[in-house]
């Protein structure tokens, strides 16, 4: 069997509501929501809030991973949705995902790369 | 205080020796001496071994993280470092680990991806 790349989307964002930047928690809801609705599964995860503000996560799935580290100060995120392609397409998912988070923090891009690998 | 964009380099590598791509065990001592040289902050991680073979792996740390997933099926593994710049520059260790875990699978570069975020 060839290998089949998975999608790897990394952004950056500005968000300007930062109170949401600042704890993990409201984060984690949505994306335990988005793994629940598109079936991934989810292998461990580490979630971290900072002092005095400001969170960084990473939650490893079968699929690959999810990662997010705020920046309330500067009202950024960055966050990574890579999803392998080993027992299915996950491509419209990985871009589900990414819009939904994107949606989730009613953020503007400053900055995007797409990288199949 | 300006964002400083931190070093996130992604990579696919050819690793001949496939044995080094059925467990996690011998790249978890890897990693942790790596964390440990460059004084690193591990938040947790995540390390799992795949049926029949395979692991994948995120290491959250406070200054952003590390992921590897193998194919050993494939004599591949892809993996990310990424370290912000938030306390120190941190771009040399970036570079310095990526190039330990170069060395300590005996990889080929498949591709490479270095981003500034």
């Amino acid at each position: 069997m060839t290998y089949q790349p998975g999608l790897h989307i990394l952004a950056e964002l500005s968000v300007p509501e930062a109170a949401l930047l600042v704890q993990y928690e409201k984060t984690k809801e949505c994306i335990e929501a988005l793994i629940n609705r598109h079936q991934l599964q989810s292998l461990g995860e580490v979630y971290h809030n900072f002092t005095p503000h400001g969170f960084t996560a990473v939650i490893c799935l079968s699929e690959s991973h999810i990662s997010l580290h705020s920046w309330p100060e500067y009202n950024r995120i960055h966050l990574d949705v890579y999803l392998s392609n080993f027992l299915r397409n996950n491509d419209a998912i990985t871009q589900s995902i990414y819009e939904a988070l994107k949606n989730f923090y009613h953020a503007e891009e400053l900055s995007v790369q797409t990288l199949k690998r």
